[in-house]
């Protein structure tokens, strides 16, 4: 039985990192979590917006300072003011790659291949640059599929798969089209977040059939199909009250967390690609100088914090993240 | 346009009504609520337990002397203290029905026919004297459809249905199978509980084509389904919490809410037969004397209230209840 373990550092391919006090506590964790890249996903909620080139590298030179170690890979989202400039400019300054949110999508249409239309000229020079889409969607719409068939070289991340529907659709399609699994996902069904706002999260989990096919492809190894956290910081008192933010905080223990579950479907093995090289090769990215690292983690007992403090000056339920799975306990720990 | 209803006070054959600070407070909204008859729904949790005929006799008289205008109909809880002779006593002194609540089937067993057996002579006493059988079940299982062979004049409420399936199955049977729904199972679908606690129940609201299934019974008028809230008072901290406790509270305005709901798909005219007829013939009750009353319903606006205090002397959340539908309007309400 094997009980120690040496690999590359992880890489994270969907992270939120916030602002202010609150990515002050959540940077320097990623490291501590076994993580040595990740892929920022700026929304549309930062405070400034981060909207262009220039507001994507300073907000990674604020993560660098606070985690120098690690790799921060950019991305803008998809608004009206992106145009094919920004996009070229974008590519030449290391961004990787650009979110489309769901309500993002346009100003003023909800659905359909129309929706994406007035952006074909910005993925036109996506394809062109090979920057990357983030989609989102719990399942590849049919637009979706429109814009693959339309832009057949553009790379495409289908983001934090729940379904089985989503997974089978993924592998069917071409190798263009990767797929991010959470953390969170591989362990909640939706029994464990009704009534439990500190698993909820969107899209939510689903049933165990679905959770069973996320499994099934991780164990599979296949190689478009990688770890993406959507790890996402609420303060306590965000998640427990009437209406609860979705989102579930995994970044400090992300590795520790993600062996434990594997571990209990005989998926251990399977760390490493998932984890370290899938992502790594469909992104053809790398560790910037100096900041690739091996981790060595062993299976021992690690207690989950009950939480994590941001803010020692405000009110306890306002300044500290509850964590994914607080209170319990994990059977691997990282040891270097 | 009917803008203005004169029916029966409704019947709700399913509702908690707790002790203490608690049922002070809940006690007297029933009335408020529009209903003038109700089916109380003992629990295991209640301290002291409610076991015996006495004890539910007691539990009845505090509950009357709270709300002398409501006919209060009591239950007993199946457990392994209660025994034919008990069940015997119970129909004397009025006692409608037992209740099996999941895991109170049996001390050392969770599932299965084996779990029921060790009850079959307090199944065979209440089929000879005509108590109901009340399942918490969400689905009529394998060894709930055995029951109904076994004990074919046993009448069985299948309580707080929340799927087609079990629509279909309940229609399927025959006269001696009720079944309840709730006033938030008519409105709710997974995306309302998903990260909102005071809209988390159990069993949880499902999907819109189960909804559609619920309605449609409402709108066909069978006879064998009714009100049954489940309505369950939680104090607002154990909502907004980590783990919410399950439970929706309707008391205070019942038939309002109902109202306004069966209003929003065409059913106003099904609230009579829904609320006020089909159950009672079932049961085969009646308001005791002098207790039965009409209301008459207004098409007006009316606000729900944030919350309902029960104890000033604690903390608010701590000593407040949340409704159903807080801070909305309504769309009927009641004028006598």
């Amino acid at each position: 039985m094997q009980t120690i373990i040496t690999l590359p550092a992880a890489c994270d391919f969907h992270i939120h990192t916030r602002q202010g006090v609150l990515m002050e506590m959540v940077a320097p964790r990623i490291a501590e979590g076994g993580v040595s890249l990740c892929y920022v996903m700026v929304e549309p909620n930062l405070k400034p917006p981060i909207t262009s080139t220039e507001q994507a590298l300073e907000y990674k030179a604020q993560l660098e300072r606070l985690a120098p170690n690690v790799t921060f890979l950019m991305s803008l989202y998809l608004c009206p003011e992106l145009t094919p400039e920004e996009i070229r400019k974008a590519k030449k300054h290391g961004i990787v790659g650009v979110k489309s949110y769901p309500r993002g999508v346009t100003t003023n249409s909800e659905s359909g291949i129309e929706s994406y239309a007035i952006y074909y000229p910005v993925f036109k020079a996506m394809e062109e640059v090979g920057l990357i889409l983030n989609l989102h969607g719990e399942l590849p719409s049919d637009s979706d599929q429109q814009l693959h068939n339309d832009f057949p070289k553009l790379k495409i991340v289908l983001e934090h798969a729940t379904t089985k529907a989503a997974v089978d659709t993924v592998k069917a399609l071409g190798d263009t089209i990767g797929c991010t699994i959470t953390i969170h996902h591989l362990q909640l069904t939706v029994d464990d977040w009704a009534g439990q706002c500190h698993n909820f999260c969107k899209p939510v989990a689903k049933f165990p059939h679905d959770r069973q096919a996320l499994r099934d492809v991780v164990l599979e190894g296949h190689p478009r199909f990688f770890l993406g956290t959507d790890s996402a910081p609420h303060p306590a008192y965000l998640k427990e009250c009437a209406h609860s933010c979705a989102g579930v905080f995994t970044t400090p223990l992300a590795i520790p967390y993600l062996a434990t579950i594997l571990d209990s479907f005989g998926a251990i093995n399977c760390l490493r690609k998932f984890a370290c090289e899938n992502g790594k090769k469909f992104y053809g990215v790398n560790e910037e100088e100096g900041k690739y690292r091996e981790i060595t983690l062993v299976k021992e007992t690690l207690l989950v914090p009950h939480s994590y403090s941001f803010d020692e000056s405000v009110e306890e339920r306002r300044g500290s993240i509850v964590p994914f799975f607080a209170g319990k306990n994990l059977t691997w720990k990282i040891i270097n």
